[in-house]
């Protein structure tokens, strides 16, 4: 099943599901809000199954962030096979964590717009999404608990990431972390089997890997977040991004103001982003 | 002005406003309620002029942590003078911040419950509560959006802190940061004058030093953050710990279950917290 949040025009959004080459819409504001009902998937069929349900059709759907305002974002570092042995870094023991905000996120064909970073990078990631409560679990139990999959760029200012030993504050910047376009259902696809994921910058492809080579998997990072803080429906873990990031291209590269950045994972879909970037001034810095 | 968030017995709570030895109940849930109205000053002068609205002598009271929800809470690292230098660092020329979760807090009395670290720390911290948003503001900008001061113990479990080499997952357990017990508005005090903290265990002083020693103060770190994220009322910057936490200690030295926390600002108020920890096991491995 590919779940959506529809801009309805005027402002608002509506969850949908997809059923062939249109959106059918459901009572319930976004993809969020509609999966806190445990009874979700009964309301879902209930809507496909009545011809007078409102449809958008897919060409004239202008898709939102899935999940508008998740509680928890939890970001993992350092995830990639690949990536890890091409940076010569050992396979490591447990997941590498950090945080971000509701507000980092933003749509899925969104102008990314930075007003002060001069290197500014990309992380093309698998997201995971939380369907249940999910405190102190099991790897099985966690397994149960993920509702599905989404696309997302973990759009990085380095800058601000390498002033501290804390990558938070190049993280965490408003509307950055462009998520989606859909959420497909952990029952349609399996990232453990080997999805195609892959960043291009104005049609370049900078990353190709595939989430088979992910360290910790999806079930492995949400029982271990679960061992210190309670997952809810809707919560998000970004999972990790392959190799091939500008930082550590030689010599590094960052995004230009205007270029396009695609996201694509295999099966769930496609994030396109232009870049707004403005050079930064020295209002960031407290000295 | 003191505002307090109170128990009120059924589960729910009210935010106060406190007038000598007693508690005026107002008409929201929490201080992060009230303050989202940008009126509150005057309805809590009409509560306090009305001499019909509810009270609760303070000896009664119950006390909750005063922001329920904050949107976000930024932490700062590395932030006093003394304990920098006893440390042999150097100042730094940029906050340190990483993030917790509105699910880290707890009240300021509640029992800390942490099942599954052997290393927890103390960590005594003024905390700066937003009452205006504010958006890439400059310093003065940043004055003015500050409502108000509270205490905070960012209790660590630095075995998962130093598991990688982000903090988050050290730093995020659910119900591990009481916070409160009051929030002073910043037209009372002002911790740039030096404020008095102070953290005991059981009774000895652990911690002791003053709020005049933050190399990056109230005002300077939130237009900080406010460069790359919106600051929102109610949204909370904890300011980091002095010198004297266990870590630091020869040989380290960790809380046990049963010992008595107890973290107090001068002029804002105490927290008392009983630790409640049980030791690890092998769930919190993902190997």
């Amino acid at each position: 099943m590919h779940l959506g949040t529809i801009r309805t025009g005027d402002g608002d959004t509506r969850a949908a599901v997809r059923e062939d080459s249109d959106w059918i819409l459901l009572d319930a504001a976004d993809v969020g809000a509609l999966i806190t009902d445990p009874q979700w998937r009964d309301r879902a069929k209930t809507a496909l199954a009545n011809p007078a349900t409102a449809r958008v059709p897919e060409r004239d759907a202008v898709l939102a962030a899935p999940i508008q305002r998740p509680a928890k974002i939890v970001c993992c570092g350092l995830n990639y096979h690949d990536h890890i042995v091409e940076t010569g870094r050992d396979i490591p023991e447990y997941p590498t964590l950090f945080a971000k905000f509701a507000d980092t996120l933003t749509d899925p064909a969104a102008d990314i717009v930075i007003d002060g970073s001069a290197q500014v990078d990309w992380e093309a990631e698998l997201v995971v999404v939380m369907g249940a409560p999910l405190r102190r679990g099991t790897r099985e139990e966690a397994e149960t608990a993920i509702l599905g999959y989404t696309v997302a760029n973990d759009i990085s200012c380095r800058d601000w990431q390498a002033r501290t030993l804390q990558w938070f504050q190049g993280k965490a910047w408003d509307g950055t972390t462009p998520i989606g376009p859909v959420v497909v259902t952990a029952d349609t696809i399996s990232p453990s089997t080997g999805l195609d994921i892959t960043c291009e910058i104005d049609g370049e492809v900078v990353q190709r890997s595939t989430t088979r080579e992910l360290v910790f998997d999806a079930a492995t990072l949400a029982a271990y977040v679960s061992q210190f803080t309670e997952l809810s429906p809707g919560d998000l873990i970004l999972t990790g991004t392959p190799g091939g990031v500008g930082l550590g291209a030689n010599p590094p590269r960052w995004l230009a103001d205007g270029q396009v950045l695609t996201t694509t994972i295999e099966g769930i879909g496609t994030l396109q982003n232009t870049m707004r970037i403005t050079a930064p001034d020295d209002q960031g810095s407290p000295a």
